[in-house]
């Protein structure tokens, strides 16, 4: 039997009761690392906080990993009860959706245990979240990639007044360039996008395309380390949040589209008087 | 302090861990009676399953309490801790804005622990969660009430080619007509709208309206007590998912929008043959 076990958002104590009954019985355990472990207590360097929790090894399994060793795992499935442990909800922002296959063709049982998602935990900032329309990848600009198909999607939902959630860039065991030519493998340190960069880069296609779909002035909420202790919800335009220091990951950015009066109400205590949050936002438990 | 807790989807194994020590810690604890809480072992019968898992009483609290006892709850979270449960996310497909805004105007602390949501939850069956458009709710119709706004958000979503997730319609706690004329209070029994009903009512509005927006062979996704043991997950077509019982709630439909191969290819696990799905649909562990 595979599991596949939502863990939440903010650090080991997010899983569910269910999924840590699943993860205890199961054999093996494996976590994703294509996102953000930081706040798990994990690391290349050390499995800490969730090994000790599980009493068992965990084997950190990065997006390489489960493609060349996809096999391997499903045959341990077959066999016997493996966990695959994924940041957030198994089915949000990053999917699975590969492995969940392939089980599924070798007739292997696949038994998925839910948990919040950034797509749903932005609910907190009061934007309710039946009124948002398409999701937006906001990528790394490079030098001579910068891709914006964000935009008209983006340009699609203002028209309708729907809010728009933006994902931000995760680049993490991206290979050198130098270790592409020489054949070795060499990573680059893993780089999360923050919220100034990617105000940034929204500006900066918006000034290229000039369909006026959006500008410094456009109302926006940035969040990071949603579900965390130390979680940071700010309500402001473009040109504010563009100066705040968000500090560590994952960041995401949602941009307002029409507001109802209970929507403003409630983001009225997100928002920057003066530079500085009308209070606390730390907000979980 | 306030907190505002996720259930989740499925049972009481369904909270966090950080939820679970967090109930555990407050003197009162409330729980919204919104939703279906059939699966929690709560009825107004008895609170049985959750009272003997947090060694305490839960005060069941319907939407008529929470506004007019707001005050009292409000005044015993700026004493003690008190803990206000909401099945699934706090602010997934019900929210609960108003007793956060009342809450933090009275610098009243709230912490607020995330859980899954069927906005989330939904993404198990391989449509991707950002392909998602405006989220519409299919109310029950009367004689003489049978609202459509759902049908032009549709219309958009499929010009776009998003998929579109309906909330269905549930009445707990409704006032009878006769209770009303007599000006003491008794209720109809509660009603959770079921797919069949759901497909039915949107065929009826696309035959009014005309506007080729979808049709019986439209592609659609129905799901049945997401998150629980027995849950349900059928793809299908309009007309064949009309004839399915999905039996007991929660209930709810997402409308197909364009594909592309991946999501196609996991959606294929729950389409039905010969009226029959390919395999056993009961995921959760």
């Amino acid at each position: 039997m595979l599991f596949i076990i939502g863990l939440g958002l903010g650090d080991e104590r997010d899983i569910t009761v269910r999924g840590l009954e699943a993860v205890k019985k199961c054999d093996k355990i494996y976590i994703e690392a294509y996102t953000s472990l930081l706040s798990f207590g994990l690391s290349t360097d050390g499995l800490s906080t969730l090994e000790k929790l599980y009493g068992r090894p965990i084997t950190l399994a990065d997006r390489e990993m489960v493609e060349e060793k996809a096999d391997q795992i499903l045959s341990e499935a077959r066999e016997s009860d493996v966990a695959f442990l994924v940041v957030g909800d198994p089915f949000g922002a990053t999917t699975h959706t590969d492995l969940v296959v392939r089980a599924k063709k070798l007739n292997i049982q696949v038994k998925v245990i839910f948990n919040a998602s950034v797509m749903n935990a932005i609910g907190i900032c009061g934007l309710q979240l039946y009124r948002y329309g398409e999701t937006v990848s906001v990528p790394f600009f490079t030098e001579t990639w910068r891709p914006d198909s964000f935009y008209g999607k983006i340009k699609k939902n203002r028209s309708l007044g729907l809010h728009t959630l933006c994902l931000l860039d995760i680049r993490v065991k991206e290979p050198t360039l130098e270790s592409l030519c020489r054949g070795r493998k060499q990573y680059e340190p893993p780089r999360y996008m923050k919220i100034n960069t990617a105000i940034e880069q929204l500006l900066e296609v918006e000034e290229l395309r000039g369909e006026s779909v959006y500008n410094e002035d456009t109302h926006c909420v940035g969040f990071a380390r949603l579900g965390s202790e130390d979680q940071m919800i700010l309500a402001g335009t473009m040109r504010q949040l563009l100066t705040v220091d968000f500090g560590a990951p994952l960041h995401c950015l949602v941009i307002v589209g029409e507001t109802h009066p209970v929507e403003e109400e409630m983001l009225d205590f997100y928002k920057l008087t003066d530079g500085v949050p009308r209070q606390n936002d730390s907000e979980t438990a």
